[in-house]
């Protein structure tokens, strides 16, 4: 989820003066709609220590009309508060109608820091979030927009700012700081799990890369400025028409151009054909063997390949089933619904094909359908696909709670690779069944997909079900990845050392 | 809950002779149109053991066109099934658009008996129930319509079917029976549980009283026409006009005479002035005790009052305030709200008084004024009042988990002895102030005031937080009942033995 928060996104010092004021502009515009609204607005600010959070509520209360404002920090509890239910100090907050609370921590600060110090086991911490859940359910259903953000830095940066007092003003630096950074780990896997489990259609997270604080702001900006547009209804005069529709758990996209998490995927990795052959031959015969273990051991596994058209998903397949008793493993090529399949929730088709323990099911895209083609293409509507990673994730939840073993791999290729692969075809009589006027449209949207892929790892990427990013532009390369990743998925379930 | 479920309701032979067919009619018309529709149906057949689901699911594929319906019984799990995650069973069973699935078990039975059985902690049963409400929001939002049936027995009529061969049908009983019999208790309370959990919206559940078998199954008629009605947009040729929407958690009524909660509550109690001023003084100078009690050992408490216009709640919370001493406790008179309050969630000012460590705060009048007042004269809509079950429910979770004694009272009159003491009050001049117009028009409101309160009581008396119905024809009566149901939920809260 997170790693597509680290991918370096910054704004230049110029550009940022040219859009500040514009944001300005904006949120004060569309605060006087809100205060003519029956609505309210709950601004959420979580994220990792040393990330700025301080900073962007002084940001927030330059950019809006402080009049309707509040600002709640929460803070050890007081007396009145411990002694009254959990909820309490955050109902006494809730905002008028018309008005604004921006929360510095919220009902998530708690729960989270007691799961990352190991005060609530797994069950109690979904019980803690379900709550949370269910709160901003009640608080929705009542008319507050709650907009939810969550300010990410990697590692090594948080260690940065520990170490160099000069990166963060002095007098900003979070007290908290030292103690969160000795946990960083764990307290990144207890925030996946819980922006996971409360990234719902109405209250979604919005995830922003805080390494650079200019971008950071500006993202603040946009998520602000579209999640009311999106709540009052949008009105003409816009500053900047917006850009393909952006998700929930989201990179904050700041225009079209920007970095991506398929940006930050090194496509210059190469196989001499030598080294490739010497460890197709070594991988495959431990696959082999792995896959014989795996039947034995009763464990079932679950591969899927999404990537863009002629990423070389089916020869990296090839490379796989070659290498398993055919017993073992099916292939699911995923193409056009059945009947039967049209006539039922669109996970019943992936469901049915869930393996029983002791063999393989290898899916030839699938469920992602959902998020990329219907998405870019416009057959699932808006609040479809949006929900459907809160499904697909509970769907990957089971499979993995069950024992299964899931590789998740998006085979990537450049523009221009993939131009080069199209034109091969073209010519190549024995494979000119395999490039057809539908790729050739499909291509025209790559910015789109682009994004689609970038929000697909943004919500569906997590500690348990992660994504395997493929440097494809060398099909050699992407397929001893590819191998590499589920032998070793393989030996990890198995409970092998890695090799 | 199931209080509401224990009340002895039955239907005559000739009338459900009557009605038998046009409940059948009706149903095949209904699923003709199911099958034109792009919906589907599941229909969950659970409740206590014993109470003749096998001759509903009978009954059901007697009324419905059996063409397009299929029966599942989860009963043990295959091996098929065991060696997938655990919702691959019905997944695979999910009927196409236009069909029907009769789901005898359901996603519900492993978690209802690993919880009965303690192989499940609260924290896990709450996960599990979790993923229960996600799971039937999936479907919905894919397009089905799911409707739950919950069978109640009360616990002497469990027993008597074991006991009596005579009464259950020889190949039709289950064989669960002595096993559950045994555990009926414990069943009930996590079933109480799970209902109240996963009583949403979309997917709310039916509590169909299941000692008449003729009753029972016109109220699983009943249910599902309503069901596919709302769910298909309901058509001019209705057989029989539906009176008042009958809301989720229900006691499916069959008419509007139908016996509701409070037609169990004996008005005919009675005290006389000797007995009454005997047990006054010595409860009041208890209460006046273990309120001092209670705020030494910083517990927290909240009365409420619900009830008819002239039910006696002033003069009832006279009696408590009297024993109380002054510090310790607050009245929340609720009238109108305050523009303050207006510009909130309706929870808000509710929120606001809950009282501290060691306080106590008694409501004249509550949130339940959004299932009572609010539905009756529509100042809510349906799905307004609807969700709010189980906003509240979450609400009084809150505070009992945080250790507040709860006490909520409806006080119950009959229809003539309001109309007695409304005309005294005309006539007494110490009382004109205490009767308005609206009192004479609410009085007309009677039996849909009858129906809320019955709705109420099914949705909202859990374990941890039951409704008390006072019976309060005769007022002496209601107060005692009243001090004592307040001073023993103290002794219980301070671990004292029950007087």
């Amino acid at each position: 989820m997170f790693e597509a928060a680290e991918i370096g996104r910054t704004l230049a010092k110029e550009e940022f003066k040219k859009l500040e004021p514009k944001i300005h502009h904006q949120v004060l515009q569309l605060q006087q709609r809100l205060r003519k609204s029956d609505k309210s607005l709950v601004i959420i600010i979580s994220g990792v220590e040393g990330a700025g959070k301080g900073e962007v509520v002084d940001r927030l209360n330059r950019w809006l009309d402080i009049r309707d404002v509040q600002t709640h920090a929460y803070w050890e509890e007081t007396d009145e508060e411990s002694q009254r239910p959990k909820f309490w100090r955050f109902w006494r907050d809730i905002p008028m109608r018309g008005t604004v609370a921006v929360m510095f921590g919220s009902w998530y600060t708690k729960p989270l820091i007691d799961a990352a110090f190991d005060r609530l086991n797994e069950a109690e911490f979904d019980q803690a979030l379900t709550r949370n859940r269910e709160l901003e359910r009640t608080l929705t259903d009542g008319g507050a927009i709650i907009l939810k953000l969550w300010f990410h830095l990697p590692k090594d940066e948080q260690k940065n700012r520990l170490e160099s007092e000069a990166k963060v003003s002095k007098f900003k630096k979070s007290p908290l700081l030292e103690e969160f950074s000795k946990k960083y780990d764990t307290f990144v896997k207890v925030s996946e799990h819980a922006l996971q489990f409360t990234d719902t259609g109405d209250t979604p997270w919005h995830i922003i890369e805080a390494t650079d604080p200019r971008y950071r702001d500006a993202a603040v900006g946009r998520a602000l400025v579209k999640c009311l547009e999106r709540s009052l209804g949008s009105e003409p005069d816009q500053v900047d028409p917006a850009p393909a529709e952006p998700s929930s758990i989201e990179l904050v996209q700041l225009n079209d151009a920007e970095l991506t998490i398929l940006d930050a995927v090194d496509l210059s990795l190469t196989l001499t054909e030598k080294e490739y052959t010497q460890r197709l031959l070594s991988l495959q015969a431990e696959l082999h063997d792995l896959s014989w273990q795996l039947h034995k051991a009763k464990r079932n596994a679950v591969l899927l390949f999404e990537g863009w058209d002629a990423g070389g998903k089916g020869s990296a397949i090839r490379r796989l089933t070659q290498a398993i008793d055919a017993r073992l493993y099916r292939v699911i090529p995923v193409a056009a619904p059945t009947d039967e399949e049209k006539g039922r929730h669109y996970l019943w088709r992936f469901w049915r094909h869930v393996p029983r323990a002791g063999y393989i099911t290898i899916y030839d895209r699938s469920w992602y359908g959902r998020v990329l083609v219907e998405r870019v293409e416009g057959f699932a509507r808006r609040e479809e696909w949006l929900r459907s990673y809160q499904e697909i994730n509970e769907f990957e939840d089971q499979l993995v709670d069950h024992g299964v073993v899931l590789c998740k791999f998006w085979l990537h290729i450049s523009e221009d690779e993939q131009l080069r692969r199209f034109k091969e075809r073209e010519i190549e009589p024995r494979k000119q069944h395999k490039i057809t006027d539908e790729d050739w449209r499909n291509r025209e949207k790559w910015d789109d997909y682009k994004l689609a892929v970038n929000d697909m790892v943004a919500h569906t990427s997590l500690d348990q079900t992660p994504w395997t990013l493929v440097s494809g532009n060398d099909k050699l390369n992407a397929r001893i990845q590819i191998l590499e990743t589920v032998c070793g998925a393989l030996r990890n379930a198995l409970g092998l050392p890695p090799l």
